[in-house]
Order: structure tokens, then C-alpha cells, then sequence
């Protein structure tokens, strides 16, 4: 079986893959939105559908939240499990959008063809790509090089809170030799990439109580502790002056990236400047001594993502409030274990407390770290296949953000994942006017075709 | 004209002068809200018909805002200004009193008999003991032992907007040998004061931005700057570990309080315990070294009344966000110049700004602390006519909080307060159920009466 006509038909084909991620499109499957709840069911049965037509044994699987679709599809090669979701973002504020969001268009723009609408690059078009390639492999060859089990899910953008009983109770059936996950970006438009480090997080809310009621300043200033003033010093003393996190053990399994990949990323020439000109920004703001893609992709973080107490309206209330809180979030990396932070945050903190105060911590969920095996052959045969479909050489690339599905298959299906997917940064996911670019849809569908043959001859 | 039928004419007039106050408390002169205007004017119409049956020269005087009220009585002793206001405050929560509001009653309580209503203590049951001792003087003796002009204001309760362009246009009338303000409390039920020391104010909103738009946590943490710790480390600056304010200069003009003053603050054998114990704590927070009083009377503070950035709903969003802001006022005692003051404090967070960060400050007012010249001998007259009225000697206190009249007072007409009130701490004022002690309001008149008689003597 030669990839060549597999490519030839997925390029004759795209006016048809098009016209059917656009029907795939229409379907305003929001997950959070109670009122979204039977698009969700539709846009499940859509994909059962889809996958019944290439030959594969494909069901909804009921959940308490958005039906799982699974589906399988045999072949001679490895067994890859490949991820994606099918439900989307909200889509206010509506008024800014050009257009209605479940009305998709294919438009010409200055910077080429784009197809606009909500869920074109997160994560319908993304998981086309791969069903893409399976249509063409399937239609010219009859079969697929790789046995194929697809897992697709309706609840990724309102915390997958199905997702763990799922595959704890399917895990034989899921369990395959690596999973695919396509919901990234390239690294640029000439470079593609693999994800291969994922940060983690630890998220923690602090409510920090002093007097029993607010105070009014004249009566007790100056004699009555006040709660804001406690949070900020414990928030100011999280950093020292060169940017580190002075939780004690913080850095404990943090490793320095070997030296070939620090070459690697050297060679993608981050041009962080460009980066932060774009946010309004100049200078780098952490750990001092780190590379700009050391600090997003490869170094730990604690940021403070909200902070409340007092009268915040117009004009002034002269009070010492009872309570002051703040949202801290920490992401992780390497071997950091989320658990033990925690507690060593919260015994830095609580030691930190004057008298007369009291604290409570409200845990928002834990996860370690994603750090794949790229030890793996796979790892490299998937790179070496998707630098023969784009202009530069594939990079194996790190994560600022979190992808827990990744952990979720490594701890419960002991799969390790490989992340490949071909979004553009511009492509405003979660914003309005969210658009996919047709040329990621196009070699997105022609990068998994040379991936499933690369890696059946593994 | 001897005082002590004019004490048993109160004595025995108590009734009518309490069915007068409760006259007074049906009007709803709430002068924050424009759907009370008219309650305003009918509550300075009623003050010029009270003062009119004195023999008064009285007239409302037009503001922009709600009318003064201006009368003049005649008398050999030292001209008198007297001040009080006609104002009250808001209502709401209106479920969380008892009865209507504007509803007066007199209730008897454990801890005895009690006018219950809406502005019973501030201030009109305050300045009505002024009035009542008047009436009671002029009914025995035909006049008063001193010259009096009464002034009364309706916009205390709403910032005072029309008070110190209505103090230059008529300085002339109201300039006074001394001013008598009653709006302030007793020190206990048994100890009477004299509020010789009101501290200042100076109030700042910073808000800090850094990039120019919300960021996600994942893609920018660990390289962007975030606002909300630059505001934490400012706002942890701002006191030492002594809990003394940092602000360059901030303690220039401070002065230790007087021996004989700390003396006799000493006997007043304050329960700093009893009075933390009340809101939840239990011990004292300022600066080290101090006693409880000298922190609320006699020490300038910095407090932060209210900071807020990012998200602050429930859950978290992983946001590093464009803007943090706080608001941050100062207590002012003796000479500290509020004007130095602002500028110093700006420069010190100027100072502290890392790169990229943008900073505006919002100042929302100042004024200086304001000290009683206690060597005038009137203090000492009024202090000794005050103890023999109540159970114990009369004390010259401070006060934490702050009243600017008193300030305008000295500046524009020259002329010096002495605050002499009769509210007790459990009043209850600007909060439901507002009452003043029946007590409160008989001796009150009764002190006064005796102080019009001691300062006749002078």
C-alpha cells in the first residue's frame, strides 16, 4: 500500500472534506451550555455516522454528561488510539463576530483561505484531519495500514468530568500501542510539531479571615489587623528577586532539558520580542537566566490569576474588610508532584498567618506534568513523516498550557501519547471569529496519511 | 442667672422636648437621595420654625445642594457657633429594622430607655440637646448667658459639597470666639469627652497595568509580567515589620503625645481587649510598641481598603490579567502634611514599577488632622461643667475618625471646635435600628446648659 494516491486523493477530495466539516460545523454542540445539550447528542451521532460510512463499528456511549464516541477500524500496523472532541466554546460575546458562528464560510483573506466559524480549528477541523486520511487511505486501498481505534469526546471544554470513569471502565478497549491527540498547533507555518512536554497545574483558592465583620477605618485602623494586607504579603513572598518560587521543594524534580533539545529549540529561533510586542510588552518577567521558551514550555510557574477583598466599586469605603482571597495557579513540569506541593505551599503560607487569622485553601484539581517517551521510535518516525509534508524540518516542541487527557491515557491505559496537530496561533480559539486555516485542514489530512504509513512499517 | 432652674425646667420639660425630637425624626431628610429633596427642605423649614419660637433671627439659606440653616440669639457671654446637621442617612437594609424608620419610638430596653429611628443619635437627637438647653435658659431667664449662632447643615451625610463655598461667602456671620460641633460620643456611659484630635485623610486608587490584554496563564506564564504580584509587592511595602508605614517622610510632623495627655488616657484604663474581643480578634495589629489608643487616636496609618484584579468568580480562569487595582488610604495625625505626603507615596511606587508596567493613581481626596488647641481655657471650663453633669470626670480624647468641618472651621473662619457629643458607641449610627439613649439626650441638654452657664463665666 504507497501513500502517493492516498495524497493524490486527498487533494481531488478537499472540496468534499470541506463541504462535510461544514455540515460537521453547523452543529452548535457547546458542552456547557445545558441549553446546547441535544446539538451535543447530534453532533455525536454525526461522527457515529461518519464513521459507520468508512466501515468502522462506531457507537455513542452514554456518560452522565455528553456521550463518548468510539469507534474501530482494523489494520496490519500498530494500534493507535486517536483523540479528539467534538464539542465546542461558547460563543459570546456574539456581537463580535462577523458572522454567525454555526453559519461556517470558507474565506479568502490577505493571508490565504480560512474556514471561519466556531470549532473550525478547535477541535472539529482538527479531528477531520484524521478521519480525512482514513477516508483516503480506505477508498484507495480498501483498508487502513494501522488497526485504528477513534475516541472522541463531548466534554473537553467543560472540564471532561466524564473523561476518568470513561476510560477506567473501557480501558481494554481503548488501550493501543500510542495515542494520537490532535488539538495543537504547528510550531509556525513552515514548521510543524509534535508536543512532547505538557505543563501541569495545581490550583488553589485562599480565603484569608480576620476581623468577624468589616471595620470602618477610623474606628480601628491602625489597631485591627486587615486581611488584604496578609494576602499581599504572602503572595509577595511566593517570588524572590530572581523570579523563583520560594515554595520550599518547589523545584524538586524539575530537570534541566537535555542538550539536544535546548539545540533544537535554539535552532526554531523564538522570536520573543515579537512575542511580547504583541501583548503590549518588551522584557521577559521570569526566572532571570532562562531562554524564553525555557520559561513557557520547560520551567515551573506560580501566578496569581485573581485577587479580591474590600470595596472595589467607584469612589471610595473607607473599611478593613474581613476577608481578602486569591486564585494562585502553579504550572508544572518535569517530575514536579503537584500533591506535594500543595502541601508545602499551604504549611508556607499557614506559617506566614499573624494572629486572629484564619485561612482556608479551596483546591481547584492537581495534575502533574506530561513528559512523553521520545525514546519511543514512534516518536521520530511521526517526525520524520510530517518534514516530508511541510516546508521545514518537524521540532519536537513543549506546552505552555495543559492537556490532561495526555496524563489521563498514560496513568489509566498506559498509552503514551503523541501530540501532532496543525492549528496556527492566530486561529482564535475561545475568541470570536474563531478560523482554521485551509491549508492546516488540507496537510493536516495529508500529514496523518504519510503518519498511519510511516508508522505501519515501523 | 442662675443655672440650676434651668436644669430642673429640662428635667421637667423632658417630655415635650422628646415629642418635639420625635417631630423632627418623622421628616426623612435622607440627603444622599434625590427622591428625598423636598423631605430636606420640609426638615431646614421645621429647624427655622424651632429656632423662630426661641425669638431666633432664622432663615434657610439656598446651596446648590440642600438649604443651611443659619439663626442667631443673642446674649452678654462669648459668641457661640453651634453646629450640627439636619441630614440623615439611608435607610437600607430596610428588612433589617424593626419598625419603620421614620417611625420614632421610645423604647425601653435592659439597658434602659432609648429613642429608636433613623438619625435618633446623628445627629438630630444630638444637636435637639443644644436647642432644648436654649429653650430652657430663654423660658427661666428670658435670653441666654452667651451670644449663639446655630448653624445647621443638610449634606453632612453626602460629603458636604456646598460647605466650604458657603463658609467663604459668609464668614463674616459665622466667624464665632469658639464653635461647639455635636456629632461625636461619649467615652463611656459614665465619662463624658471633649474629641480634641481627629486624625486626617489621604485617599489613592492605583490601578497597575502591565499587558494589554488579558493573557492565558498557559502561553504567557512564566515570561509575562503579571500586575496583580506587582501590586502584592507594592502593597507589602508599604509596612515594616514593626508595622510602621515605609513611605519616605510619612512620620514628619507626628509628635509623641503630651505626658499629661497620656496620663490621663491612661486612667481612661481602655479595654483593648474587650474592644478587639467584639469584632473577632484579640490582638492589637499596629505599630509595635503602642498602646491601643495612641494607635487609634494618635498614629497615622496606611490601610488598604480595597484591591481586586483578574477573575474573581467561583471556579478559576487561568488568566494572567492586563490590570490589578487597589485602594489605599492614610490616617493623618498632628502636622503630617497630607500634600508631601501623596507625593512621596507616588514616588515610592514609581520607584518599585518593573519594566513594562503602566501605573495611574486616582487621589480621592486629603485633608490634614485636626488638633484642638486645648490651651484655650474654654476647653478646661467646658471639661469641668461636663463632670459635673456625669457620673465621672470628663476627658479629653481622640478620635480615630475623621470630621472635616471641624478642620473648615479653623481654616476659614478662624475659629476653633470643640466636639462635645453625647452618642454612645452601641447608637448603631448609619446602620438599622439606629437609637439614642434617652440618657444621651437629657443629660445632654443638661451639659450643655451647664457648659452656656461656665463659659458665660469665663
Amino acid at each position: 500500500m504507497s501513500v502517493d494516491p492516498v495524497l493524490k486523493r486527498i487533494d481531488s477530495n478537499l472540496q468534499d472534506s470541506l463541504d462535510r466539516l461544514m455540515d460537521f460545523l453547523r452543529i452548535p454542540s457547546i458542552s456547557t451550555d445545558p441549553a446546547y445539550k441535544a446539538d451535543c447528542d447530534a453532533a455525536a451521532d454525526w461522527l457515529v455516522a461518519d464513521l459507520t460510512s468508512l466501515g468502522a463499528t462506531a457507537s455513542k456511549r452514554a456518560t452522565p454528561g455528553h456521550p463518548m464516541v468510539v469507534g474501530h477500524l482494523d489494520g496490519p500496523g500498530p494500534h493507535l488510539l486517536f483523540y479528539g472532541h467534538y464539542d465546542v466554546q461558547p460563543v459570546d460575546p456574539l456581537a463580535l463576530w462577523d458572522n454567525d458562528p454555526f453559519d461556517p464560510k470558507v474565506e479568502d483573506t490577505p493571508e490565504g483561505r480560512v474556514i471561519r466559524g466556531r470549532g473550525a480549528s478547535d477541535d472539529k477541523g482538527q479531528l477531520m484531519t484524521f478521519v480525512e486520511a482514513c477516508r483516503a487511505w480506505i477508498a484507495e486501498h480498501g483498508s487502513l495500514p494501522c488497526k485504528i481505534t477513534f475516541f472522541f469526546e463531548g466534554e473537553e471544554e467543560s472540564g471532561s468530568p466524564s473523561l476518568i470513569p470513561f476510560l477506567k471502565d473501557n480501558a481494554e478497549e481503548l488501550r493501543a500501542d500510542i495515542a494520537l491527540i490532535c488539538d495543537t498547533t504547528l510550531y509556525d507555518s513552515r514548521v510543524p510539531a509534535i508536543t512532547t512536554m505538557l505543563r501541569g497545574m495545581l490550583k488553589e483558592e485562599i480565603t484569608i479571615t480576620g476581623p468577624s465583620r468589616d471595620l470602618h477605618s477610623g474606628m480601628y485602623g491602625g489597631a485591627a489587623m486587615n486581611p488584604i494586607r496578609v494576602l499581599t504579603r504572602i503572595i509577595a513572598a511566593l517570588h524572590d528577586d530572581e523570579g523563583r518560587v520560594t515554595v520550599p521543594g518547589f523545584y524538586d524534580g524539575v530537570h534541566e532539558i537535555p542538550d539536544e533539545m535546548r539545540a533544537q529549540w535554539d535552532m526554531l529561533g523564538f522570536d520573543h520580542t515579537a512575542f511580547l510586542k504583541d501583548v503590549g510588552l518588551s522584557e521577559l518577567a521570569g526566572e532571570a537566566g532562562r531562554s524564553a521558551l525555557e520559561m513557557l514550555w520547560a520551567r515551573p510557574t506560580c501566578e496569581v490569576n485573581g485577587i479580591g477583598g474590600g470595596y472595589q466599586g467607584a469612589g471610595f469605603k473607607t473599611v478593613l474588610p474581613s476577608q481578602a482571597h486569591a486564585k494562585i495557579s502553579f504550572r508544572l513540569v518535569g517530575d514536579q508532584d503537584p500533591h506535594a506541593i500543595d502541601q508545602s505551599f499551604r504549611e508556607m503560607v499557614q506559617a506566614m498567618l499573624p494572629p486572629d487569622c484564619d485561612i482556608s485553601f479551596n483546591s481547584d484539581g492537581a495534575a502533574p506534568a506530561s513528559v512523553m517517551s521520545i525514546d519511543n521510535p514512534m516518536f521520530e518516525t511521526a517526525r520524520k513523516a510530517l518534514s516530508d509534508e511541510w516546508p521545514d524540518e518537524a521540532a519536537f516542541i513543549g506546552s505552555g498550557g495543559s492537556i490532561p487527557v495526555a496524563g489521563y491515557f498514560q496513568s489509566l491505559l498506559e498509552t503514551e501519547s503523541m501530540l501532532i496537530g496543525f492549528g496556527k496561533d492566530d486561529d482564535q480559539i475561545h475568541s470570536p471569529n474563531e478560523k482554521y486555516d485551509v491549508e492546516s485542514f488540507h496537510k493536516g489530512a495529508r500529514s496523518w496519511a504519510r503518519i498511519l504509513d510511516a508508522l505501519s512499517k515501523e
